[in-house]
């Protein structure tokens, strides 16, 4: 073999190696988001990894396009490719590629996505997005369901209460700072990106960055007693209506945000926030964002409505809204709260204690007996001293050990002993499996 | 947004989309050799779909290293970095970096990896992999239970019979090609690559490929006669220790691998066969591959003993083991045989009909409580009429309709209806979860 030097043993930075004990934590929270996504009747998709470069370019707005995404070109073809950045714009792209799916289409794509973050606490340059969406609906039952079913996975990854589902309209936004404010094109791109810091820098720090942009004193007031607002949606909406109820953008959101609420199921978790805005150019309609109570770690949901983005690929537009549930903040969160624990450390339930070596075929029959029998059972592979394998099933937290020796091999047995209980029982091959079960419970 | 032009609809060449009903069969295999993986006390682990370059080089042999593995420069800070050509390699990186791993360490790792490979029918440019693999033990009983996995993980992807595991050990190919034939380095390597031709060439093709190389009649003869068999684990070690018994290679293989089909379990799948080469440089003991009897399509599973790779990366040989099981080929295999059907097409169980408008509130109910109780539930998004709805339900396959009209919602009730059974009953809301899942039976 060439290059036999000693070669890095890191990951790349900002990437990660998961051990078998947070892999068992990850699986088991992700499968649990899976269930609430078929409970809500999505199916799943998968799109590559790797997209053309031309896919993604021009969707994101300008930090992703010049600096976020992963672009590289194929010294073969001379092709541009990129990781993909987010599961939306993929979306998009299979929407276009399988005009034949039925509509309204609903589907979950889980997976991990690629930004070219300078990697700090909490942020990774690959990580999971747990996405849901609904494509071809336009009606606010549709936005209603992508909230109550944000609300349903973050209580089903184990967090009951301590959260709000932060709501807005981009409609809502436009009306007021387009066509009340007057503001346009760049000054109003950053004027939304200002507002987006407000959890970051502070009421002050967004007014002075306002005040940079060289707005007019009154503009700033405006904009910032505008952000101010968040409470109950009825209430929030009427004064909507009564404040800028001419204007039309206001209007279609003001009543379109009123049907969704009358629909949610989880009214209770939900606050009209003005000052929420997200960061992605896709959005048109209703946007949405999950934050914790207490735990300072943004928002672990995020999505919206994108009525235009299908429209790029297929030259007319489809209507569609959907979340994102963002399942590493929540880890990172569940771990820093004790609601999860890194102590499964692994699936296996059995442990076969080959007590002498010369019974080693028959323990390698027992393994194969209880694996039959739906068992999780690992058998001694470094022929290891009896106590020095039962260390090992000891540290490792495996739950029962099958000890072999000689005179179970004579007589057809094998000891289960519940390391958990204590319980000791030397049962017939043909009973062992049923037998270790009840021990797990 | 800028670039509203029609952008590339298809994902790019040699990668797939896949959809609802490709994926929930994808998810039932892939979920099945997981219970396999786990049963046999393996645990999960992952590692990043991008490496960096220096990772990888080296690892594969000269095919890899120039033209397959995806490799680009980071145009920020002019790293060179590689997207994954394996599971093998990174686990060993990932053994190296995580030195506190209890031995002997048995991880399965389920993913995707990517190759430059030019597409073809059923080679595809990013693909998943299933690998199960035991670091730590140089012992036969490690690579026994590899044996026993690799054919009890394609009987659990529902193939009872026609497949069989073809065994051969590298150490038998040195003992026999470099000692007893005197083939060394770049002569070796390039009859080895022919040798792993027969499949797709055949004999002529491969004496052929021999002959150009220069060598003598006498060796190529030896090589198509050492070649040609295959057979019978016990009777052909017998012979090769009678024939190459005084090479100490050979000596350590053929006790080595006595060793191993002591062990195994299903002995008759398995075929000792000296075509079987490998194509990856890191093998240095037994190596293994199953393929099926009646479908052309290569091998579905293919692994083996890699004694030196984890000691590139740490300075010190740590002895390693496994399979990857192709589950790409298998689908394809499955599909082409009619063991799989893609005819489950939604997770959905139930879809709530709306009759009417004016119970839309009532039904969002029927679908929560539905919802709650465990069952996949869709609600009507599309202001369909009720006939549309029952029509889009059917061509899901969707097997339970939940009528909601007036009269359901002055009773505070739901009409279930299965579409397969005709069975109509009108249960009261607390009860209809209940009655939809004995519907499901």
């Amino acid at each position: 073999m060439e290059g036999a030097v000693v070669a890095s043993v890191r990951p790349p930075r900002g990437f990660r190696d998961f051990t078998p004990e947070v892999m068992i934590l990850r699986k088991k929270l992700i499968s649990r988001l899976e269930s609430v996504f078929r409970r809500y009747g999505y199916d799943p998709i998968d799109t590559p990894a790797v997209e053309y470069w031309e896919t993604l370019a021009g969707k994101y707005g300008e930090e992703a396009e010049t600096r976020l995404i992963w672009r590289f070109t194929d010294p073969w073809s001379g092709r541009e490719y990129a990781l993909r950045y987010d599961l939306t714009v993929p979306l998009a792209r299979f929407i276009a590629n399988h005009r034949d799916v039925p509509m309204p289409f609903k589907r979950y794509h889980i997976g991990p996505v690629w930004r070219h973050e300078e990697p700090q606490r909490g942020r990774y340059r690959e990580f999971y997005q747990c996405d849901a969406d609904i494509v071809g609906s336009p009606y606010p039952e549709a936005d209603a369901e992508v909230i109550d079913l944000t609300v349903d996975a973050i209580r089903e990854l184990g967090f009951e209460d301590g959260f709000k589902v932060r709501v807005n309209d981009r409609r809502l936004l436009a009306g007021v700072f387009e066509e009340e404010l007057g503001l346009t094109g760049e000054t109003l791109i950053k004027v939304y990106r200002a507002v987006d810091k407000l959890d970051k820098i502070g009421e002050e720090g967004v007014r002075g960055e306002l005040e940079k942009l060289g707005l007019p004193r009154e503009k700033v007031d405006a904009i910032m007693e505008f952000t101010r607002l968040r409470g109950d949606p009825g209430e929030l909406l009427s004064w909507m209506e009564s404040r800028y109820g001419s204007n039309p953008k206001v209007r279609e959101a003001v009543e379109h945000l009123g049907e969704v609420m009358e629909l949610v199921t989880f009214k209770d978790r939900v606050v009209l926030d003005f000052s929420l805005v997200r960061g992605l150019d896709y959005y048109t309609g209703p946007i949405l964002e999950a934050v914790f109570d207490d735990v300072r770690i943004g928002s672990v949901a995020g999505g919206g409505r994108y009525d235009n983005l299908i429209g790029i690929f297929i030259g007319q537009d489809i209507p569609a809204t959907g979340v994102s549930i963002g399942i590493e903040r929540i880890i990172d969160a569940g771990l820093e709260l004790g609601i999860f624990k890194l102590d499964e450390k692994t699936y296996t339930q059995v442990f076969v204690v080959v007590m002498d070596r010369s019974v080693y075929k028959y323990a390698w029959r027992v393994a194969h007996e209880l694996r039959r029998g739906g068992l999780n059972v690992k058998i001694d592979l470094s022929r290891a001293s009896h106590r020095k394998q039962r260390e090992k099933a000891r540290k490792a937290g495996i739950p029962i050990l099958a000890f072999v020796g000689p005179a179970e091999a004579e007589r057809g047995t094998v000891t289960l002993y519940s390391t958990r209980t204590g319980e000791r029982v030397e049962v017939a091959l043909g009973e062992a499996a049923r037998r270790a079960f009840s021990l797990l419970i």
